[in-house]
């Protein structure tokens, strides 16, 4: 064939220019390959532009005023709640207005290659690029990487297209606050979104299919989460489903069945019911895989369904985690692979090294300790295995409850502190396999726990690290003296 | 000799209710020994009613009006500064307005004797107890165990005693605050202190010693907080000392010397220049020790200067550290030390067991891993080594540095951030053997870099561990990539 036919060739594509992808190309040119990272929209991706980023902006406001307000002393100096206009021009600024060209100077820098437009594989290892700056076919000599992460899916309820329903997206690059707005799902979208827009004012209806939002979560968590929405005002239907929307004079008429049934009136629906792989646009089929399914990937990062190693994926295209955080890792391994095997470095040792649990060539934390951070108020925050994943593993389960509030730390952080900490205890190990912190501001208080459950520090070994006093993350020790030590 | 001049008999007599003494007690009695705590005032200590729990309570409206003075969007919200009123009502809600009862309570409950009054050595095992309920002597069959904290060093400036200095206790139980007020020491409760009363509306100067407050810390720590500390308004006197102080009909003159030599007029003086340790009222001498040295100690926390391994100490009263956090666990240690000993549990086990470092009869915590946090504003926080700590132990040292600004999770957490971020990493070994953090609200962060120095999780190991985005914790991330890996 020739150059004409296999069009430009690289070494490694990357399809997909989010954080994922961008990690994914910078790891993988380390040891001198030449690589490609095709993206039709901004540098920096859903991360930055759509999610964590914005939707972290606008909730900081409320959770920094609902803090100051909880400690006598400072209560009396805040007036009013959050200034929306101001909350959306903080955001506005944490998105850079839009604008990847930060991201595009980093790209630069390092020596990657952008294309600009769609990508869909023509046949193994080809893919044709179009609406960019111009279609062009390009080759990858050695690897693929997919990082095309995921799109909301919209459910099929009568008459939800014609009320023009908010996706996360829209949540985030609001401009405006709905006076009444539906909040559709009761995952992380949804929870932190029904925070966010209830502190800006908006009289926020949550509906939650579970008896609880958050339902990976422990259940005390999406239960306390619950308690302090209605107390902020929030309407929260649990064990609820939309059934038909539709546009009246003066707004948009949601009908709730399940146990929270009736007719809501809002005028915003916002859509948070979970997302699919994004893998539809792709041409996925021609290489004799199924648009719209993730891709399934072994601990390297390597599509299973693909022969001959040369087809890699990392992110919420793999349907393997759903964070930015993990596909981050999976992204580090995922290019550290691809740079090993065909950058140079002894294959042999990198395929040996990969085979051994946490290898930088496997992608271990996956499976054992995956974070999650919920930047609703109170924060909810957890790693590795709940209760019940615990106990459908088959381990033998310690569970360690500690009331956050008996912590000294605190009782002088809040006046009336309201939190609670779980630690999950693999007794036949004397290990950590699982932390939940539920709480004002936990989230930092969590890579404590990662560590422990990746470390697989056992107990007595933890009971030398001493918290300081007094912090709250002092529950470490009260959750060991509980445990028996 | 006669039940007379023995006195009453218990297993075990511990000296010193604080934190401390509480700890040891109640582990020491826990294989069946009869146990007695001597306190001549309040159960709980200073911890509880004069340090850490009236300290922070001081400084934390402070810290929130800033944090949410520090969100676009939260800022209109607050206006003003601390209510001293309301913070001086809240420090004494935190200290039960100085009443142990539930502290003796809990003593109740645990079936440990409570002894008030003041205990003196008459001789080796036994104490005379005067000034209490009333005069008796008792007798330890097995164990003492001194938990006598420490005193504030008053220096011995002339004119000084004159005008009524305060110490840590007047400053952490005043109910007032003084229009001007000067602080004499760069150490925790200096810089503690003068942050809490400028922040209450004190005109504060700050007088240090050396070329910058927190001389144990790096120096990027005590660099960072009195540049915070000039912003709000205070005086920050470096390389300073106090030559002399004269009451004027306005107010106190400090002569200072040094490089801000210079004289101040103030209403007040605190006096923050170290601490002694509580050995001088103890009638030490007739056990063969000196009055006013620390007890010094084994790893088992048993006296290493009296025969017989009868006495044990923990706490400020050993010299060994000076944080409630470490002296809590070093009576952990000793209360199970004295518990396997004495109360049945097998001796040679505990004592095999003991020469194993992390064995729970060992504070080897201690030497390697002793946490710190100033609850300044930024906070500080540091466990194990610095930097020069490491080299000067001869460790062939990578200091990893990241500058906390740069961390997407800060950026969403204050406008403008600022912070720093040090791991200090032993390259032999690839583990870390130290960490500091200072910024807003870091505190909390610290505990994770205690399990890793304690638990000695190789760095390769930590890439598995990862940080939630978009918290301040991903810094954890960057010291990694920064290490090289």
């Amino acid at each position: 064939m020739t150059e004409q036919q296999h069009g430009e060739q690289f070494d490694v594509v990357v399809v997909g220019g989010g954080a994922i992808g961008e990690n994914v190309a910078d790891r993988a040119g380390r040891t001198g390959l030449r690589v490609a990272l095709v993206e039709h929209g901004l540098v920096g991706g859903e991360c930055s532009y759509f999610a964590c980023m914005p939707s972290k902006a606008l909730l900081r406001p409320g959770g920094a005023l609902a803090a100051a307000r909880a400690v006598p002393g400072a209560a009396g100096a805040v007036s009013g709640g959050v200034d929306a206009a101001a909350a959306f021009a903080w955001r506005d600024e944490t998105t850079h207005g839009w604008d990847d060209s930060s991201q595009v100077a980093w790209l630069d820098s390092t020596g990657i290659t952008l294309l600009r437009g769609h990508a869909r594989f023509v046949g193994p290892r080809t893919l044709e690029i179009a609406g960019g700056d111009a279609p062009r076919r390009v080759q990858a000599r050695h690897a693929v990487v997919l990082a095309t992460g995921s799109w909301p899916v919209m459910p099929d309820i009568p008459g939800l297209a014609d009320v023009e329903p908010w996706t996360s997206r829209d949540a985030t690059s609001a401009h405006a606050v709905p006076p009444r707005l539906l909040v559709l799902g009761g995952g992380v979208v949804g929870v932190e979104m029904a925070t966010a827009y209830t502190e800006l004012g908006s009289q926020v209806t949550l509906v939650v299919r579970g008896p609880r939002p958050l339902a990976g979560a422990e259940s005390f968590a999406g239960d306390q989460v619950v308690t302090a929405l209605r107390e902020r005002g929030a309407r929260v239907l649990l064990g609820s489903e939309v059934a038909s929307v539709q546009k009246t004079p003066t707004g948009i008429a949601v009908t709730v069945t399940g146990d929270g049934a009736g007719t809501v009136e809002v005028d915003r629906v916002l859509v948070a019911a979970g997302r699919r792989p994004g893998t539809t646009e792709l041409g996925v089929e021609t290489i004799g895989l199924e648009p719209g399914r993730p891709i399934q990937v072994d601990d390297a990062l390597c599509a299973t369904g693909v022969d001959g190693g040369w087809l890699f994926a990392a992110g919420d295209v793999t349907g393997r985690t759903g964070t930015t955080h993990q596909g981050k890792y999976d992204a580090r391994v995922a290019g550290d692979v691809v740079a090993a095997r065909f950058g140079g470095e002894d294959d042999g040792r990198a395929a040996e090294s990969g085979a051994k649990p946490w290898s930088r060539f496997r992608a271990s934390a996956d499976h054992q300790s995956v974070p999650q951070v919920v930047f609703s108020h109170p924060e909810v925050a957890w790693v590795g295995l709940t209760e019940a994943g615990a106990r459908q593993a088959g381990l033998d389960v310690q569970v360690v409850d500690y009331d956050l509030a008996d912590i000294a730390g605190a009782s002088v952080f809040a006046k009336d502190y309201t939190g609670q900490g779980r630690l999950v205890v693999d007794r036949a190990r004397g290990v950590v396999v699982g932390a939940t912190f539920v709480g004002p501001e936990v989230a930092e208080m969590l890579h404590a726990a990662t560590i422990a459950v990746v470390g697989e520090v056992p107990l007595d070994r933890l009971w030398h690290a001493v918290p300081a006093y007094p912090t709250v993350s002092e529950v470490w020790l009260r959750f060991l003296e509980s445990a028996g030590l």
